[in-house]
């Protein structure tokens, strides 16, 4: 798909576009699904998808496409898609990719619904076959027959008993119903998701991979989970968003529906990105971005697809906590060391247990037991193991404990003991998670769990990822309101932006532009002679800078073009010869617009903020620890642009320098609303510059005490041509 | 056992002390086993120990002891153990904690070489406990009798043929024979290792939990395991130490004889200190000491206890890795994205291919998937899965790949494509991390590597992990030198020291001692009187600091005691009335020992330097960012003293504001030199105060450019008394 189609977005700008014949719903609950290159031979793609269909028993009818066959696996067999009667709402494509762009167009001549593609060596191989795949959208659209894929593994229905893949992982077990509703990218995360789910229990109410997103795309797919009653929470595997802002429309209406929406996003690192670039020809853009587009429209970001899985299901199963107290708990005291130590290096709140708690705990631990984590290990009596169930169910009352971590370790008698902790947490009422690691003697009391319908984990590391994530959706914003962020009215008409011409600002242009938003910036003078520049000192007042202003100069500093705290007249002097030769030297030959004094600028902190235009989600708006701090500690928040005032001051109390805002040791507490309305108009000034913005950065700003304001004191910007 | 007995080490201060009738070795080879409560019913303690040590053919002598019985699993039993036949080296304890001490009495009494004690109620369970505990040390010592536990789990010694414990891992399985040493405080911990590591085909040379330490500690065991050919790497789960320097001295041995040493220590957060101190009674100490000391003596820390064995393996398997680059391959794009998302985002190289490796990937992948990670989604042909040996063959050849990591997901011929890679990895002579995650189609691929003998991890955090210390265990330090650091001729005679009065030192006197040392500090002169004040500013040179002097003042600035930058007489004498009536305000009545009169001092950057003893390990040297950087961010750094100046400067570059320091953005670097200096110097003088450092810090000391120092600006103390 070029990139004019991919901006088109699902319904892009192909020649020519028939209505879509059938919608995504239909595509989950087919009537009829023909099977193009169906095979009698398991070991051959289109033999197991039959294999699949037939033995989870679609209900629909079964049209197998093979010149060669009258019949296969009990269901008559026709030579090609267009002898086959009735309407086919989707085909699964079994054939190797020189036959497909002629199969496709088969497919649309017989009025097929939507096509499935598994087959791969499209877009992510490179421009060939780029080209060939937006063919064969061509071809599709103009008929109105949708895609799912190519590259992508088919999907399953298990409300419709429709298994419609070549995955082997739908040999074994039936088909289980349940209410997660995943969409992934990769298709062998989407079977493996599926496998591993399938072990643990957990149904779906439908999966489809979507390789190559050619045409239906991961937000086709949402849009109906969204509305679909039988989907009560939605997982996505993402490598790249077709259309960002229509995917941040719909995360804030599945808020809205109160369906959790979870989402793995690869290309995480510059590694991953080149990874998900070739493997779905997906664009991943930057993460941190992803990260505050997720914050915004409450969409719970993972690490780990299974965890994903296991949350979700975790979501539907217990609700978010209602508190961040969880109370660990084994049979060995290691297992308890452990569990509490990864609890707390998780940044998770381990419970404090109350009086009532401890009164009930006394019975059957002894007193130096009585605490968080809880070691059966400390029983009163030792050759009474069974006494985890009454121990499990007080801890569960207690107020403070919001939710459970059970780190099983072998002990005697080791089924008996799993199977009274399983009953007792199931009754319990509160979120847990309970570890069984695998081992030879863990085989008894994981079967037992799993005839109890208790959830377990393999290991610590999941269940401490989802209950962290877990106790995160508990600080889910609500739903985005629908109607957008007011605009102050105190803010220019954007007008005024048109003037500007493309390229790089000077840092008196930009201080002018974001002044004009109500930014206060240093006092400051652009001289273009010597002579100029000490009358300005004099009216300014000493001690000043004086910074070269140059527009090829992206750095001042580091080419000694910035001169501080000059005190009087002769030192003025100095400088300006000083700094015109420094530039002259780093910059041969270059047009220097003039000198700038400036009123050297006292405050408290250096902030930096910032805006720039991330090329899949607009605007951005970043606010951080200004000087090296940003560089060396990274302490910087960023967030969709525009954003209020109330939004703004929860970025700033993200960072990590935030107690020096806030009042550091007794020292007074800095002008927190007045960065926070910086960062406001900035943000402002960034959405009304719209596409034309590339970045534009304060920094530093120095932040004086409250009530004493904040002051940009340097200020860059770059702009692309007006459209 | 008593605070005094602790620090005696294992042979205490017991009243009566007799020479130990066996050493460690014995203990884990005995040719006599006697079993204090033996049973016929496997539901007991007894009855499970008898079955164990039976099954697993003993080859040894069994004595069952119980007063009821003439025989118990084809063994002759007798009443008593004073009836029992020819020497017995060891006897473990299944008796109730009632009857515990008569037992150990009658062991003591028969000759018996060490008793195992898995009973529970001693030291973990309150004073009582410990006084029971030191009573049946005392029996034994008395007696030369050794102790392991009591609240332990036994022993396993596979090559020996001898399981001496009652958990039910030992149902399942023959012994396996291995060559890592397992020493456990926790025995729930040590069982549940040792059945997940059977599981995965990993055996051990000797396993043996401790629980309370009473006699036998961690140390002990360790020593043996260093002289035993038989373990070639040794793997220690410690919940607090007996005798932490001991335990170094122990660690540098182990390093010489070249055995990589892995550790899992308990304990790492507040809550995790708190579960260990109740579970065997330990005081875990400081986590960040700990590594400290560690790092000192090239110990591998790790987070949990089923990943210290598998890196225990991967170590004795591959060795170190030889270089830092890792290359990821998965069958699918969505596992090498993940894969190579998480291998960055934990630190990981990945590593760039060669052309030699591109030129033999080109034969079968696509050219937009020839790089790291590789999915083999993009071979040429996408009906031959089983080019997956070729490809990795030609990846453990590239120069700069040092280590694979393969996250497989399900493909086509799921187990045929795993066995090939198998093979391909087993052949390929580099250290490599597969992950097969559970799951119902995962089954038959994970058989097929266990019959191969091909390691394989549950899930990627493991792999990961494991590679992780495999990467630092290529930066170990070389073995510790046998003999002490030398001690640096310019530093005064310690006996200096002895002059300092107990309790807390006040600036003036902190630095007239670092001084003596050799560390630079402001000029300044504490002055009595206004007066005084202002003539020695004279001297001085205006601007100045003045501060308030009071033994009683930890913290002057947040009380208003300190004035900065007073430029003329007339502000110091402000300042002087000031700082004495806030002072007055804040510690009424109390002793004011005057004004000092401190230069201004300018400096590029801020560190803090300070020692201090930390009960277990003794002095320790820490040096951060200073003023608020290192509360913020915690950017600071941590050795045992004394170090030289080259561990110094090592700890210097550990920093996050290293940068800062060696020149950042083409400003001059900082005198690295000179902090390395003072660092070192004030690790020896924490070194030479020994028992009676409290604390010491300067902070801040303001660091110029190269050649130009470092100067400790302030500095406080405190002192215990002089012994």
């Amino acid at each position: 798909m070029s990139k004019n189609r991919a901006k088109g977005g699902p319904s892009g700008d192909a020649p020519v576009t028939a209505p879509p014949r059938l919608g995504v719903a239909q595509i989950l609950a087919p009537r009829a699904v023909a099977v193009i290159g169906a095979s009698d031979n398991v070991a051959k793609f289109g033999g197991r998808i039959m294999r699949y269909l037939t033995k989870h028993r679609f209900p629909g009818r079964i049209l197998p496409i093979n010149p060669g066959r009258a019949e296969i696996m009990g269901h008559r067999a026709y030579a090609r898609i267009t002898d086959a009667p009735g309407q086919v709402d989707v085909a699964l494509m079994a054939v190797p990719s020189e036959r497909l762009l002629e199969a496709v167009r088969e497919c649309a001549a017989a009025g097929v619904g939507c096509s499935v593609i598994m087959t791969t060596g499209f877009a992510e191989i490179g421009e060939a076959g780029r080209r060939m795949q937006d063919e064969l959208v061509d071809i599709a659209r103009a008929a109105g027959m949708r895609i799912v894929g190519p590259n992508c593994m088919g999907l399953i229905s298990p409300h419709h008993a429709l298994a419609l893949t070549s995955s082997l992982v739908l040999e074994e077990g039936e088909l289980m119903q349940g209410e997660i509703g995943l969409i992934s990218q990769s298709g062998a995360l989407m079977v493996s998701m599926y496998d591993r789910a399938h072990s643990a229990g957990i149904g779906f109410s439908g999966c489809v991979s979507l390789g190559n997103q050619s045409d239906l795309e991961i937000c086709d797919f949402l849009e109906h989970m969204i509305e679909d009653a039988k989907s009560r929470a939605i997982c996505l595997y993402v490598e790249g968003f077709k259309a960002p802002r229509r995917f941040l429309e719909l995360a804030a209406r599945c808020r809205e529906r109160g369906k959790p929406l979870l989402m793995v996003k690869a290309g995480r690192t510059e590694a991953g990105v080149r990874a998900a670039l070739s493997h779905t020809a997906s664009l991943a853009g930057s993460y941190a971005v992803l990260e505050a587009a997720c914050r915004k429209c409450s969409v719970l970001l993972l690490d780990d697809v299974d965890d994903m899985i296991r949350t979700a299901d975790a979501l539907l199963r217990f609700g978010a906590p209602r508190g961040d107290g969880v109370c660990v708990f084994s049979p060995s005291g290691g297992g308890a060391s452990i569990g509490v130590d990864r609890l707390c290096e998780l940044g998770l709140r381990p419970a404090m247990l109350g009086p009532g708690t401890l009164a009930r705990l006394d019975r059957d631990l002894l007193p130096s037991f009585q605490h968080n984590p809880i070691d059966l290990g400390g029983r009163r009596d030792p050759n009474t193991p069974t006494v985890a169930g009454g121990i499990l169910a007080a801890l569960a009352d207690d107020p403070d404990v919001a939710a459970l971590l059970i780190v099983l370790t072998t002990v005697p008698f080791y089924a008996a003991v799993t199977g009274e902790i399983g009953q007792a947490l199931l009754a319990c009422g509160k979120p847990f998670a309970l570890v069984v690691t695998p081992g030879a003697s863990a085989d008894e009391p994981r079967r037992v769990l799993s005839t109890l319908g208790c959830p377990y984990y393999d290991n610590l590391d999941s269940a401490l990822r989802v209950l962290g994530t877990l106790m995160e959706s508990r600080k889910l914003a609500p739903a985005l309101p629908v109607e957008p962020l007011p605009r102050p009215s105190d803010l220019p008409d954007a007008s005024v932006l048109a003037r500007i011409p493309e390229g790089r600002m000077t840092e008196p242009e930009t201080k002018r532009l974001v002044a004009r938003y109500g930014i206060q910036v240093s006092t400051e003078q652009l001289c273009p002679t010597l002579q100029r520049a000490v009358e300005a000192a004099q009216g300014i007042g000493y001690p000043v800078a004086l910074k070269a202003v140059c527009r090829e100069l992206a750095h001042k500093s580091e080419v000694g073009a910035v001169k501080l705290g000059l005190t009087e007249r002769r030192g003025l002097e100095d400088a300006w010869h000083e700094v015109m030769a420094a530039l002259a030297r780093s910059l041969p030959g270059v047009a220097i617009e003039g000198g700038l004094v400036q009123a050297m600028c006292a405050g408290e902190l250096e902030l930096l903020v910032g805006v720039r235009r991330d090329a899949q989600f607009g605007p951005i708006v970043a606010v951080g620890a200004g000087g090296v701090l940003v560089e060396l500690f990274g302490d910087i928040a960023i967030a969709l642009a525009p954003v209020d005032t109330a939004h703004a001051r929860a970025l700033l109390e993200r960072l990590k320098i935030w107690p020096l805002i806030a009042g550091w040791r007794g020292k007074p507490a800095l002008d927190a609303e007045r960065v926070a309305d910086i960062v406001s108009r900035l943000s402002w000034l960034a959405a009304d510059l719209g596409e034309r913005l590339v970045e534009l950065e304060l920094n530093p700003v120095m932040v004086r005490s409250t009530g004493e304001g904040a002051v940009a004191v340097d200020a860059r910007a770059t702009l692309t041509a007006p459209s």
